[in-house]
């Protein structure tokens, strides 16, 4: 079989866009709304993407009191792993994935909610590893900031290396339920992890058989020194910022180079945005329509996030401050932005103005669309993409409705599920355990 | 309206019964299999139940490994959080508990998973609020033994303050999702927790918007006298062992006074396992089949847990030991049993008969457990029950087919929902926010 284009639908309250929620027709409780997100997913497995992916933050980030109370998605959105969980019931073959913090979870209680949401879904989950983003996370977790970048890499290496030794605490076939002799399991097939380390001592066994895909599907989205290191050991998909071909065609080859000399090979899906129609005009219309409603006080706060630096004051036809000496909420994001305004001469209002043109958005016609992503797919650039929708449900429809059938046209994506599991859907093996005879 | 009867369903597996998961037909795989008890759960629905109710450990227990082996639920079981959130979707009125430890876990998480719950049930969760038991869940999350009792209390009252403060951040009514202004909520609206505790600090506010049923249903079962204290500050409803009738009203009223004084009036639900038959013989019979197979050494290490005290080589005719200095797994548990054997004048091969007889199971006709339903019931000793089911579908089946029409043609139970929350079942008013104006 020729090589599959994957496609991951990032899912986020009303949209993606800063101004999605407010696009008239949009249910005002789009965060807390399950029906309103199950009818888009059943939407996205009718489509047969591979999955979908809940993203998650762990606190109302501090922005100025007039940028807070613009923002939809932070600020009101249900807890992730429960709303896998949901999902589990009323899909079947789409994989479900979600975002949970290494700096403010126990590895243990990790372990178990992505192992039952594996059983739930019948070996569709996955976790996107992340070491959080922001102060205001941290605080409501005990510290007064956020964990430097470094400790915060070390905590996440050493998190996953418990959770995945969790995952193999029953051996495949352990768990005999012998009614007859009355001996549940095989003592044989039951493993402590016994794990003293930096960060935790975890003596386990995970109470729970080992899920049905041996282990979830990870994620990761690292872009920093540490984060690539990160994705490249432990990583079955990594999500990338959407960047311009060069770019991505340089960290697709440096990513899978760095995987390959651990004997793995990551799938890498950048972002892609969209906002299609018919006619390329039409598709401008569109978008113009709901940038118009995009207060730029949000945009501004959205660059300064990213940058990590503290913009308050600066005019807009001034560059970026120079670099601060702190540690920032996500180095790898901090290089891009900062590495872009060097290379193309941005100034803040620039870097505003991208924001709010949808920041790499693709908005034109089916094929303007099909076309992006065939060149990227075909000239080492991704293995697919994590397509994210500005507002919901209309830019979702548009792209099962228009781009969708575009892609099959063309014989690079699926016009049905082949397996039953995520690890199917993405080409990749059952893990044996780390117990198993080899 | 007449008082009403409450029943929760308390679901572990394969059964509560620790020989339960051997009675044929059972699946083998019934702690991860989730039709198996999703089919349950809307059995009880069609029954009315008020509620059901899932337990949960924090890893495998510390027994030796003899027994281990021969114990289902706590060995392999799904994460009870993501169990609800499944459960939320294919029912639609019934209540939805579960346990979750304050010894394990932070608050803003759980504050979290149960506002999201209670968003995609609309109104129907419950946390049952424990500090959890054992050395081995301790060993789990990086301590080298439980927390000590008192300081387990302790945390567990802070623990649930910020809880119930965080699930205050948004007033109801603040997130306006008002798509013209751009206004997505009403900064008055929003309230910091600025929490700075012995245990935590928790600056909030929480990212989603109030609970429906404003904070969701609360259940505790503590029998200590912290335990006691804490239910009586802040349940909803108690859960308590089987006990005596005397032993039962004299819990009843204690409780009951003890939360009068601080103007609150939790329910009181004992438990109450059956085994029910057309005729009292067939019922017998039924049990000592399933008796049949329940290991001497299983019932001898579950009276060992629950006494909090080591009986390795003792003789099954001696007395238990002399109650040890150091702090029990828990208090209460552990004073009923010292009491109760010290009252009878029990060895310990007694309390090993009682817990392998079903340690307090009614085991009769219909018309015996209702007999005993209406007796506690209208006796001052409970306000409805939680019931157990020593094994599953079958001892369910037969309560709900054969008890609940006795009960009300007793006109003791409901024959439909009259409301649509686990508030409205249970008779419970929606809590007013801390924050609105009074």
């Amino acid at each position: 079989m020729s090589r599959q284009l994957h496609l991951n639908g990032f899912l986020k309250g009303a949209g993606e866009y800063h101004a999605g929620w407010r696009v008239p027709g949009n249910p005002p409780d789009a965060g807390v709304n399950f029906p309103f997100l199950a009818e888009q997913v059943q939407r996205l497995e009718a489509a047969t993407f591979d999955s979908v992916f809940l993203p998650d933050l762990l606190g109302v980030p501090d922005d100025p009191p007039e940028v807070t109370e613009r923002i939809a998605w932070s600020n009101d959105t249900l807890e992730p792993t429960t709303v896998l969980a949901a999902l589990s019931t009323i899909t079947s073959r789409i994989g479900l994935m979600a975002t949970a913090s290494t700096s403010y979870n126990q590895p243990y209680t990790l372990a178990r909610i992505f192992a039952s949401l594996d059983h739930l879904s019948k070996g569709r989950a996955g976790w996107n590893v992340v070491t959080s983003l922001n102060d205001a996370e941290a605080r409501n977790f005990g510290f007064s900031a956020h964990l430097g970048h470094d400790v915060r890499y070390r905590r996440a290496e050493e998190f996953f290396d418990v959770v995945a030794g969790l995952w193999d605490s029953f051996d495949d076939g352990a768990v005999w339920a012998d009614a007859a002799s009355g001996r549940f399991f095989d003592p044989e097939g039951l493993h402590w992890l016994n794990h003293h380390g930096e960060f935790f001592d975890v003596a386990g066994p995970l109470n729970i058989r080992r899920p049905p895909q041996g282990r979830p599907v990870i994620a990761q989205a690292g872009s920093s020194g540490p984060g690539r290191a990160l994705a490249a050991r432990i990583a079955d998909v990594v999500f990338t910022r959407a960047l311009p071909l060069p770019d991505a065609q340089a960290y697709y080859a440096s990513l899978k180079e760095q995987a390959a000399g651990l004997g793995r090979e990551p799938l890498v899906l950048p972002e892609l945005a969209t906002v299609v129609a018919p006619t390329r005009a039409e598709a401008e219309d569109r978008f113009a329509a709901v940038r118009e409603l995009l207060d730029p006080r949000v945009a501004l706060a959205d660059v300064q996030y990213w940058a990590g630096v503290d913009l308050t004051g600066l005019p807009l036809d001034a560059p970026l401050p120079p670099l601060p000496a702190s540690s920032p909420r996500s180095a790898g994001a901090q290089a891009e932005i900062y590495a872009q305004a060097a290379r193309d001469n941005l100034t803040i209002g620039d870097l505003v103005r991208i924001v709010a043109d949808g920041d790499g958005a693709i908005i034109g016609t089916p094929a303007d669309v099909a076309d992006h992503i065939e060149e990227y797919f075909t000239q080492g650039a991704a293995d697919g993409f994590n397509v994210s929708f500005p507002w919901q449900p209309e830019t979702l429809v548009d792209f099962t409705d228009l781009v969708v059938p575009e892609l099959r046209r063309r014989g690079l994506f699926r016009t049905e599920y082949a397996g039953t599991t995520l690890r199917d859907h993405l080409g990749l093996s059952r893990p044996a355990s780390r117990h198993a005879a080899r």
